[in-house]
């Protein structure tokens, strides 16, 4: 553990804290949690960590959390689970001997065990590879552990209590430096363990950082921050170095992989910067996400390019419907009454279109057909699916002139033909249709024009 | 007027009937008159004729009709009104003398003289114009007189009866060919005098065409059809020789001028194709407006460029909107409750605009502005005003795939900032708006590029 002097050489970091999260491929092992040691040692601001379970050590492999649901499963059918929990126990055993410290693992073990025969429950035991890891990191470094199930609250029903769980955070954490926190999990009123239903130990490191107002919040991975467009289709596409949290947004409902939504939600409301690093490559940079737009000039007017297929636009053409005061309330009435959100609604001078996702609109599709023609009494109605959208996203674009032109001229000189152009005041996006047979050409023509 | 033998000389023509309608300027002078009857007797099918009251003749002159309402408000006011129906009277002896016909111009100024004095009726007086001009032109050509009071139904409100009056045309019009029906104006119930309060002969033309099933509506002005752009931007703009229904409503719409949209309505409807020609320049083709695209393949994908000034848009943010279902809905409804129909509405992925007619927004502002922060709580609001929309229009854009980068082109050369971009699914116009200040240049940058 780092003493006071050693944090006060490292000027004007020592107040700083950050919060750290490290995923499974980070901890898949001995060696990845030597090397996730070195780079919490490396700043001394690394204050609070989060932890996932070990994850797979190569593509064979099976992660820790899958064997833990493996062995409940068994347990609730009153099968015999000993050797899968003997393969988790090695999983752990292995690591604590790589590392070279004294860590009781056949207690916590038993103590599974027990639990696991008394009364088997699925979180709980889907949780003890969080568990786990962070006791045994905590050891490694000196840390502190703290258990998630004190302070990360839900209610009787397994529903996450934000504000209750920032409130037990904060006094559990206020005094404290240096500690490991397990990710996945919190517990209920009762005490019974529950598991975040998406977005897993990144939002446990998310709402840490929001409790003890984080400066920072690191959240490490496998892969060296974000890409400017989807890998599959764009061979070695730039990594992208610095985003808003806005650009984030758009780029990720778009279809980017990224942090889950409910990930990013504490630390952009507390305005924490995220940092999106690789634990296998630590002096790569990473992506920084950030409310302000970054100071550094960037190269690229375009920060990225997402997109989905599987929409379906619904044209609706009404001579003079401008004139008609609440026709298109009415219509998006219509959709919002069988809740189906809609995307773009992109509107020429006698046609509104709606487009929606094909999955959602879909089982409604007669019903919805039904009431606009029954209740809009439309010239004509037409629906166009198999539509892909596609998102050019950069909050340079709205002071730049020349994208948009570029985009169409890529698109043209392609020959896709564009079926949709939704772009707003002040956007700092363009989002186009194409048809989905066009959509991966589509990508690589705006990202060979604007890349 | 023309016999059976005359009409069968010109082949498959004989059963076709054209309506056609001419404006005050065709029918300014004498001279006028000639060049009218000389189109008239070109083509037999030229058999129901339309006309509106004397012109001017130069840009000095006074039309005969805003001379008939001074008259109606001197009498109106008990003040002395013989010189000004004197001029009047001059106008028309003048074109009679000019035609060398007959025509008990007297008796006709008596009447007019003795209602003005019993019960002066302002629309009976302004309606006088389109009926001496008829009446003379009936003579003039040999064609019979059918005045618009027989037939031109309204309530007793005022209000235009289509229905009844399409009734009533066809039954008197069906048994007759070679017609002069002055333009303007019907009656009500009680036989007083209605003229039409927009697009005045125009509509007479329209709704006579619709009543007797014309093969064409022939629109005869002082222009030779309609521009691809505003003559007032572009120096001389190209013609435009054909275009759709669809097409004409979409620039007329954004600002071209052209038929007033209730003369339109009763031809589209009918599916009657619309030839707007030129009296001085009887030869040149003009504009003709068909419900199909014209067969002739035309040079320019681009078929017209429109545009107007004088809107905002008002701009919404709000985390994770796309997910709130309805929240498009409610926004829209906050408009219309107030009868403020919108134009686009422009939606990122946290953001959607509306964008309106500014003078429509502007008496609501303050209180749209507080329902949308009270009902919607959006993380930001904000109203952009000064925007300018400009629609480029072409019915082949939709199966073209340079159009729209060769517009995004111009723009970008010319360094105008483009605040948003509607095109959508299957349209055959795409709605670019930019800053007021940059609109001129715009409509200029876009027509070089695209014509």
């Amino acid at each position: 553990m780092k003493s006071d002097s050693d944090q006060i050489q490292v000027k004007g970091e020592k107040m700083q804290r950050f919060v750290c999260k490290f995923g499974g491929s980070s901890l898949a092992d001995a060696g990845q949690f030597r090397k996730v040691a070195d780079i919490i040692k490396a700043r001394p601001v690394r204050k609070y960590i989060v932890v996932s379970a070990p994850g797979k050590r190569n593509d064979d492999d099976i992660k820790v959390t899958d064997m833990l649901y493996s062995c409940y499963y068994s347990a609730d059918a009153k099968q015999d689970y000993s050797i899968i929990l003997g393969q988790i126990r090695d999983r752990f055993a292995e690591i604590i001997d790589g590392l070279s410290i004294s860590f009781d693992l056949d207690a916590e073990i038993e103590e599974i065990k027990k639990n696991l025969s008394e009364h088997p429950m699925k979180d709980y035991m889907a949780s003890r590879g969080e568990y786990l890891n962070a006791k045994i990191m905590a050891k490694f470094l000196g840390f502190e552990f703290v258990d998630a199930a004190d302070a990360v609250r839900f209610d009787q029903n397994g529903q996450f209590l934000p504000e209750q769980t920032n409130r037990d955070l904060n006094a559990i954490l206020s005094g404290k430096e240096y500690v490991v926190i397990p990710g996945f999990y919190g517990a209920r009123p009762d005490g019974q363990i529950q598991t975040f239903s998406r977005g897993g130990s990144d939002i446990t490191g998310s709402i840490v950082a929001r409790a003890i107002f984080a400066d920072m919040y690191e959240n490490w991975t496998d892969v060296s921050g974000m890409l400017s467009a989807d890998p599959r289709i764009i061979k070695d596409p730039h990594p992208i170095l610095a985003l808003s949290y806005r650009e984030l947004r758009e780029l990720s409902y778009m279809g980017a992989s990224v942090l889950h939504e409910d990930a990013v939600f504490p630390i952009r409301k507390a305005n924490i910067p995220l940092n999106i690093r690789n634990t296998n490559h630590p002096d790569d940079p990473g992506t920084l996400i950030s409310a302000e737009l970054p100071r550094v000039p960037r190269k690229h007017k375009v920060t990225g390019i997402a997109g989905k297929k599987g929409f379906s636009a619904i044209l609706i053409e009404k001579s003079s419907m401008n004139n008609e005061v609440g026709f298109g309330m009415k219509l998006l009435k219509i959709f919002a009454d069988h809740g189906v959100s809609f995307e773009h609604t992109p509107t020429g001078i006698d046609t509104m279109s709606v487009v929606v996702q094909n999955n959602l609109f879909n089982p409604y599709r007669d019903v919805i057909t039904e009431e606009i023609n029954n209740e809009l009494h439309p010239d004509s109605y037409y629906i166009e699916d198999n539509l892909a959208l596609i998102a050019v996203v950069g909050q340079g674009m709205a002071y730049s002139r020349g994208t948009a032109a570029r985009i169409m001229n890529a698109l043209a000189g392609a020959r896709i033909n564009i079926k949709m152009i939704d772009q707003g005041s002040t956007e700092i996006n363009i989002i186009l249709g194409v048809d989905e047979v066009d959509y991966e050409e589509a990508i690589r023509a705006i990202y060979n024009a604007v890349m």
